[in-house]
């Protein structure tokens, strides 16, 4: 039986994109790769299938196969976070029961989100269906606060009331929110839960509160400067990281992210293949791609900072 | 051939509240003998799943196996537009290729709702594919405009690149902004497609500019008050039923909607099954549902504009 599941995850973990192959699909070989790139470059390990990986768009089905062939391909599951939210819980349930039983680290849940102005109690009825719908003591639940997109925030209310309820398998929260306030609200109200910042810059601040780390895209383009952003905070020798990392996150305003996200990565590995986005979200335009690359490079991030730049990776 | 989906649609269509078994699975039993009331009281057809049915709170196997079992009780499919919409694309071309195939009137479809500020040309692109993916010209795609729950609105620019590009299968937009001015603007920019509003009191209005009805969850509760607010509109007969309607309108203010909506079908139907909501979504507490029972009441709609208030109904 996988235990994975039972240790509270701390580090660096990247929530990452997900490549299409040319017919629209995940491509799982390029996936498996860039995740194995990833890791050489000092990530603890990844959230599959979160906003970043637009792991909305895909199907249960598509969602499944993607985790079924990162594990054929070799990823420790324990190196992995897999994002089971859907709109509809019989869904959540499915994908969630899916992840227990591959042994991944743990399972990042978002609360349903077509409904806006859900209540709290709405919040937990559906996080604790959830947990009775899965029926399994090596769940580990990671609840995925990220209104900005979900419209349903998880309010302290709902998180107290899970962690009374389900002790053993309320294990953190991933705050999306990019509000420091809100993450150091999570950090004084629940010291018991691993709690994962998703906006890079407040990753010092939330470590220095008692923060288990971060789950943040940029992860994918320059893990070697979000590994020494962690490992150095607090140390002076953080400050440069902190700089550049605050100068990629401005550059970026008014830019769609995820695609701004993709046409760098394709930038970065010379594979024009990872500027595909799936309907709703669309690649940038040839001009705006222009500014956006050209803004990237002015952050003055070091070409050794980003994934697969020694080549002697394994 | 089913050839269901070649009218264009006209009337009062009520979006169906979906009601619940004890396992919390859609009642179809429940749901064939509401759908019957409702069509003895004057209603021409339902849209399946929409919001108020809560359709995004079910899988796509329960939204296929509810819409099969409306079928087998004997519903009309030409009297059925089915609601196909979900986050993620496969899983929308897979329910409205459904649909299509059980000659269902059309299919109500929202564009993928996870992440917002998606751009006219992500919204163009949503919809392509999944015409695209059903490919079968016999679909009549209704778009469903509903950005205060969806967080995508469907402008004009993605519907006018939409009619050019698919000018059989784009037939018509289920409004439900809420706002007279923009159902107005989609009546005279789009006056080939048919436009429903979601918004009763809006109804009478969008009739007189060119509507083609409503599609909205009142229906459900005073099927005959919807009825004469559509048959009289811009009749002196209309004050009346638009005068009730205002009023329930301005009652509900401040409820959530759904959960008020289902706590006022189980009184009218005597019936406490329906008030049973899925999460996220969760019934009244007592006391709000006492009051909000109490101010619907005071209303003054008649017992006799509700559904199965004829106890002779078939």
């Amino acid at each position: 039986m996988p235990s994975a599941m039972r240790e509270p995850l701390r580090g660096v973990w990247c929530a990452t994109l997900t490549p299409l192959a040319s017919d629209g699909r995940p491509d799982h070989e390029r996936l498996a790769a860039h995740v194995r790139r990833i890791f050489a470059a000092g990530v603890d390990g990844i959230a599959l299938f979160g906003t970043t990986g637009e792991g909305q768009s895909f199907s249960t089905a598509e969602r499944r196969a993607g985790l079924d062939a990162l594990l054929a391909a070799g990823i420790d599951p324990a190196r992995v976070l897999a994002g089971t939210g859907c709109a509809a819980l019989p869904e959540t349930i499915e994908l969630t029961r899916h992840a227990v039983s591959c042994g991944c680290a743990g399972a990042l849940v978002l609360p349903p989100f077509f409904f806006k102005d859900v209540s709290a109690a709405g919040v937990y009825a559906s996080f604790a269906r959830i947990a009775d719908g899965v029926a399994d003591e090596r769940l580990r639940l990671y609840l995925y606060h990220i209104p900005q997109a979900s419209g349903v925030a998880i309010e302290h209310e709902a998180i107290a009331r899970l962690i009374r309820d389900y002790p053993t398998l309320i294990a953190g929260v991933k705050d999306s929110e990019g509000n420091l306030e809100h993450a150091l609200g999570l950090l004084s109200a629940f010291p018991q839960l691993a709690i994962f910042v998703g906006f890079e810059p407040h990753l010092p601040a939330a470590l220095a509160a008692g923060g288990a780390g971060t789950i943040c895209g940029i992860a994918n383009l320059y893990p070697r400067l979000i590994r020494r952003l962690y490992d150095h905070a607090g140390d002076p020798g953080n400050r440069d990281a902190l700089a550049l990392v605050e100068r990629f996150v401005a550059a970026l305003e008014g830019y769609p992210l995820f695609a701004a996200f993709k046409a760098l990565a394709a930038e970065l590995a010379g594979d024009p293949a990872w500027e595909a986005l799936r309907p709703p979200l669309v690649p940038l335009g040839a001009r705006e791609r222009e500014a956006w690359l050209a803004a990237a490079a002015q952050c003055g991030i070091a070409r050794s900072d980003a994934a697969g730049a020694d080549r002697s990776d394994p």
